[in-house]
């Protein structure tokens, strides 16, 4: 039994419209699980446990990124210009296909792990390529970073360049189990099935992967109504669905598999969903990875965030790197709040702006759903827990916590360093 | 005479729509003004001459900040849910009430001085508060900074706290002209007329500074149209003015004087300026200062930019902290462009996005007017040169030069440093 003491000023919440606050307050820690979050006290400390004192800096719960390109880690914050579908062919899958180059893999995903242990994200979903040998070196690189991610290859068959479309439905299928296998047993890794999106996929594979999603019970993730022309496309490809999340519910893999069972679904993006494509997301617990950065810089629109939690369905945050320019959670956290601002300035004067404490919420608790009691500070959730030294910040002014918290995400870009520790799973790993 | 050379990867524009480069070229200036823009050569190297050699760093002209409010340094990045005329009364304001108490403002100002001379910026348009002898400590600050920046006490006799409020138009000009003269001689700040905005400024005012801009023929900044109920309440209190921009022009202090001098005139916003106000800016060489991070944090709109350039008026950018969160013109760049994306997909599908060059332009060469020669990377102009080590971004990938600029700025917020050097007017500032 291994036990830990994080101590420092507390920030928390039971729900997203607010924050709870305990200065000099303390987490204790369980193997790996919180079992108490409260005032600190000396008594406390017991010769066994590793006590981490962090006085004065805001000690809060991880932050879960549920989408994130790790392929398309080298380009992002050029060729901003475009939209989806030409980005994808001029940007995204050029770049991709560099990763048939083992070593251009080797060094391109060191990269990106190192940078993901070094930012404030705990947790990730992640596409790789639909390169087989690249996805294990991405793997190796996470699994070793210490975060806890979801990783998958991707899979397509259309509409792609040659040089990244699967063979067939059976070398997808058989790769992907090659990777399945691969990642069975690794402590911090596990494999989510990564249909790229419909128009890259045909039928028959959506069918064979919604059969691998109930053989192996896996998690899935895709991308769901981002741009008004590949949801034209969609429904050119798909004369048959109503909507475009039917294209994967209709082969289980939009939140039930095909014999019933839940398993957790990440659909990027929702910027355009209908009223129906809404209801079956609800009803099927698929977590919106709303993307804000992702959405303006490929001019795909604002999602209405703040109607989709009121009507109940899961929303996580996501940096959607490349298309997003930062793998900063703290700036994608900004861009939710100021993205509910434009949306009901511009679209709509009766939508509702989000608050901070809802994009934090939404980042932490709401995306942590994905893998389990994660994402909040609170008795037997993972000790996922980013301690912030905002004492980076040079002030004239005393803050109270939540103010603190607000300011170090806004101010993120301004600051040299200021991420003083991060634990997953009670694991300091950086 | 003295002579400089400073040596790197060049990129400068001489139209906004695209970038000119030279790889291994040099910048040489003679008494901080840029007299070659071209190839390196080791001959130019003479034994009189400073050598800086930045070889592999990118070199740019300096970034301007043409509205940014000192005294709201302190809060930016909290209270971010209001709009503009309730975050004025319970934020702003009660801030800047502390700068009467002048070891607080000793230590705000200080701490922004410090920051701004380790951000992007090299020149700046700077709202101080009201009080005269803070004022004095800022500009002092400033000028040791080695920035060149034109600041202003704020001017306002009417809709704010007692204790903010000039005591009356004679107490109001007084203090101005003190400032007048404090500034006289200084080598790197002007004094900037600073009428707050029309709702703060009773006509007898408005009237008495715009006798100063012609007496002092001293440049004039003040906030133009940001927010429909600001809008309102003008219209309210100004029932003869046809539009907002004709409160300020009426006394002279919109671009031309009453005695029809031209005098630099930076105002902030123009989010929703009519096609009247919009010409009269033309028509006098108004500089608009979009801020983009601030129209969104405080839910104000979206200027249409790239409207007003196809129009020939002037723009420039700027942070606008404390409304804006960051201090970085390399964010605001990026917000700029964002900001194009979204009216053209949210409010005018016909409208214009942005280009990087063109954020980039504005920010250099755009705001750059206000100064004088500045803010171009080209001969006679003003020495005020950038040095990016964007070797800071680890990279699988070699880039040229346009997009290597385009991802320094997108990923800056991502950067544990980055700024190798700046100079201002010929002079290593950091």
């Amino acid at each position: 039994m291994k036990r830990t003491i994080i101590k420092g000023d507390l920030i928390f919440q039971s729900f997203p419209d607010k924050f709870e606050t305990i200065s000099s307050g303390c987490v204790v820690i369980t193997d790996g699980i919180i079992d108490f979050v409260g005032r600190f006290d000396d008594k406390l400390i017991t010769d066994d446990c590793t006590f981490y004192d962090y006085t004065g800096c805001l000690v809060t719960a991880g932050l879960n990124d549920i989408h994130i390109h790790a392929c398309q880690n080298a380009f992002r914050g050029t060729d901003t210009d475009l939209e989806l579908l030409p980005w994808l062919s001029s940007t995204a899958f050029k770049e991709e296909a560099k990763f048939s180059d083992l070593s251009y893999a080797r060094t391109a995903y060191a990269i990106f792990a190192d940078e993901l242990k070094k930012s404030a994200t705990t947790r990730a979903c992640v596409f790789a390529t639909s390169h087989v040998a690249a996805t294990k070196l991405l793997i190796s690189a996470l699994e070793e970073s210490g975060l806890k991610t979801f990783v998958g290859k991707v899979n397509m068959d259309r509409n792609c360049p040659t040089e990244l479309k699967d063979e067939s439905v059976q070398t997808s299928v058989f790769g992907t189990k090659e990777l399945i296998s691969f990642t069975a047993g690794l402590q911090n890794t596990k494999y989510m099935l990564t249909p790229r999106f419909t128009p890259a996929c045909t039928d028959n594979l959506m069918s064979a992967l919604g059969a691998l999603a109930d053989e192996y019970n896996l998690p899935v993730q895709s991308h769901l109504s981002e741009n008004a022309d590949e949801i034209a496309l969609v429904k050119d490809l798909c004369p048959s669905s109503r909507f475009y999340g039917e294209t994967y519910d209709r082969y289980g893999l939009f939140g039930r598999t095909k014999s019933g069972k839940a398993t957790p679904c990440v659909m990027a993006h929702a910027v355009h969903s209908s009223k129906a494509e809404r209801a079956l997301m609800k009803a099927n617990g698929v977590v919106v990875a709303h993307s804000p950065h992702s959405n303006i810089n490929l001019s795909s629109g604002v999602a209405p965030i703040s109607a989709y939690l009121d009507e109940g369905i899961n929303v996580g945050l996501a940096t959607d790197v490349g298309a997003g320019h930062t793998k900063s959670m703290l700036s994608a956290v900004v861009a939710a709040v100021q993205s509910s601002k434009i949306y009901s300035r511009l679209v709509d004067n009766s939508a509702r702006r989000l608050k901070f404490s809802e994009a934090w919420y939404m980042a932490t608790a709401g995306g942590g759903k994905v893998f389990g009691k994660v994402g909040r500070l609170a008795p037997s959730y993972a000790a996922d827990i980013l301690v912030f030294d905002d004492g980076v910040i040079p002030s004239a002014e005393v803050f109270p916590a939540e103010a603190r918290l607000e300011r170090f995400c806004y101010l993120s870009g301004d600051l040299r360093g200021g991420i003083k520790a991060k634990f997953v799973a009670g694991k300091k790993v950086y």
